[in-house]
């Protein structure tokens, strides 16, 4: 079985995704969208998708925003470390969320920028439709959809979400049952691609849910577990060796492709695809982006990423079979729609 | 394994599939063709799709062809039984492949409509493109492409074949590595067809190629081996318990997809789609097709399935484990696009 999952591995990338993610100046027809990335579950970065926004002048500048937005209410994530959404812990690993406080815009970038890891980061976001429900006040900064994208899926977005962060933040692996648009307005988002092919690289294990309550974890009860990936991309440098060891699969095999999505360009994220999130500020002091899911097709690919995902990778001998000897660049490339 | 494999089978189905193939009026614009169909892998037939076409009226009438087509030479393929590309024999089984002449266009069309089962059946078909290069004189009676697909697709179609048979002509359970648009101008074509999540339930096997030569049927030399499928979905009533106990994932497992394409119709089946194709004379006492193939896309749903393909159906008990209870109807339905 190990040697069949691996020539999955292996082909997909032969076949259909190379080694680098697709990169193109100006934004693709939704026939072109939908033929060369949609139908073939490829991401793709449209580097000038939404140069015609305000919000790409007037965000960089933190006295709009505060001024806009001076009596909203949104949605503050606090952890001890920047890691909400992660799997957290020496030994007893568990699923860390985030406290999530409702706090008055102004007060809430604050905490943003004065984020200090190891003892408190901040992080404006909210999964749940946030940006049109919480910042309707510069909704007009930017467009409601991503209009191609709305032609070709045939819908208007699910929900439009706002990630306000600074380096501080890195969001773990992870994948969502939505096609996803992901706009960069401020600063750059890096992030490390993996294709739902290498389900059984991430390590996904059942970990008991748990909530910061400012540094204190506190395991929900009754218990409830979450299937979440084990894998950790950068260790520290006291772990790497023990992690690699943990999870050769990951660090063995073929590397996850790695982009950066700069302010004013999109990158189109498949339905699920395995995503791990960091970022760099621009001249505000923190990162913003503004992502739009639409709704995803359960079709023959998800069918055969859950029958390849209830699959066991099992290796025939004691060591898994890791035939791997890559040492391309794996950054985006320039290309053709 | 066999259990996960079953649980694919059915999921795609309960997904996305369902129980009918879509069917709907008018043709799709491309951006729904590629949205709802292309991408999902997912078959579907438009009704009003070439009524336009002037071959609709004139291929009807024997005498018209003849008279357009007098002077050319076309591929007439004959077998005793009508199965050309099919597993044959009684013991030594092999792939067998119809005894092909060239042949004035009215004597071939004569020795089709004059076919008799046992005796000698005559297929006109040639699949390398033969309506562009054999049928050049009647071209303008259709359409050079399908136009919405040409667009979807990005591309002209690689190759237009035509098809004119009898009832006494069959094309045995097999897929093509192309997108295929399948029109029907004359009579009608009965398609049995499977999802390619369902590989295992054609045991495809490998058989020696042999040549008719008239009645004798000629292994190539050297031995040249072909895989094919096992399964006849219409075994003989002598032979149904015995074709039945050696293919139970096929019998025993979800009913394959059965649809019948009607003069002036329009099938797509995906690329890699299993199908069965037989037909029923129209008027001039025979089915004419025009099918048209583009290039298929090689990414990850190819990749997946032949990571499925590459895997054994292994039953931990004796028997398959094959649990359906359908008796679904499952003719083609209306749909919207």
């Amino acid at each position: 079985m190990a040697k069949e999952i691996e020539n999955l591995w292996r082909e997909v990338r032969e076949l259909s995704l190379g080694t680098k993610i697709d990169r193109f100046d100006s934004q693709p027809s939704p026939v072109k969208f939908l033929r060369n990335y949609v139908s073939q579950s490829k991401p793709c970065i449209i580097s000038k998708a939404i140069t015609h926004w305000p919000a790409l002048k007037l965000w960089s500048d933190p006295a709009y925003l505060t001024g806009a937005l001076s009596d909203d209410v949104v949605s503050l994530h606090l952890t001890p470390n920047g890691c909400a959404d992660a799997v957290t812990g020496d030994s007893d690993l568990c699923f860390a969320s985030a406290h999530v406080e409702k706090v008055l815009f102004p007060e809430a970038l604050k905490v943003v920028q004065s984020s200090c890891k190891g003892l408190k980061v901040g992080y404006l976001q909210q999964q749940n439709d946030c940006f049109r429900t919480e910042y309707s006040t510069v909704a007009l900064d930017c467009d409601g959809d991503i209009e191609w994208a709305t032609e070709a899926f045939g819908c208007s977005p699910e929900a439009v979400n706002l990630w306000i962060g600074t380096d501080d933040s890195v969001t773990s692996f992870h994948k969502d049952h939505y096609e996803n648009l992901y706009a960069v307005v401020s600063g750059e988002k890096h992030f490390l691609l993996l294709p739902p092919t290498d389900v059984h690289r991430l390590y996904i294990e059942q970990y008991p849910a748990a909530n910061y309550s400012y540094h204190r974890l506190e395991v929900e009860e009754p218990v409830r577990h979450v299937p979440w990936s084990s894998v950790d991309p950068y260790p520290s440098p006291e772990k790497e060796a023990s992690e690699r060891l943990k999870f050769p699969l990951f660090f063995d095999g073929p590397k996850p492709f790695h982009c950066t999505v700069k302010a004013g360009e999109v990158l189109y994220l498949p339905s699920m695809w395995f995503h791990h999130v960091s970022q760099t500020p621009g001249d505000g002091g923190y990162t913003i982006a503004v992502n739009y899911w639409y709704d995803m097709q359960f079709d023959i690919k998800y069918a055969y990423f859950n029958f390849l995902q209830s699959l066991s990778y099992k290796s025939s001998s004691l060591n898994p079979i890791l035939s791997w000897g890559e040492d391309e660049d794996s950054e985006s490339s320039d290309a053709e729609v």
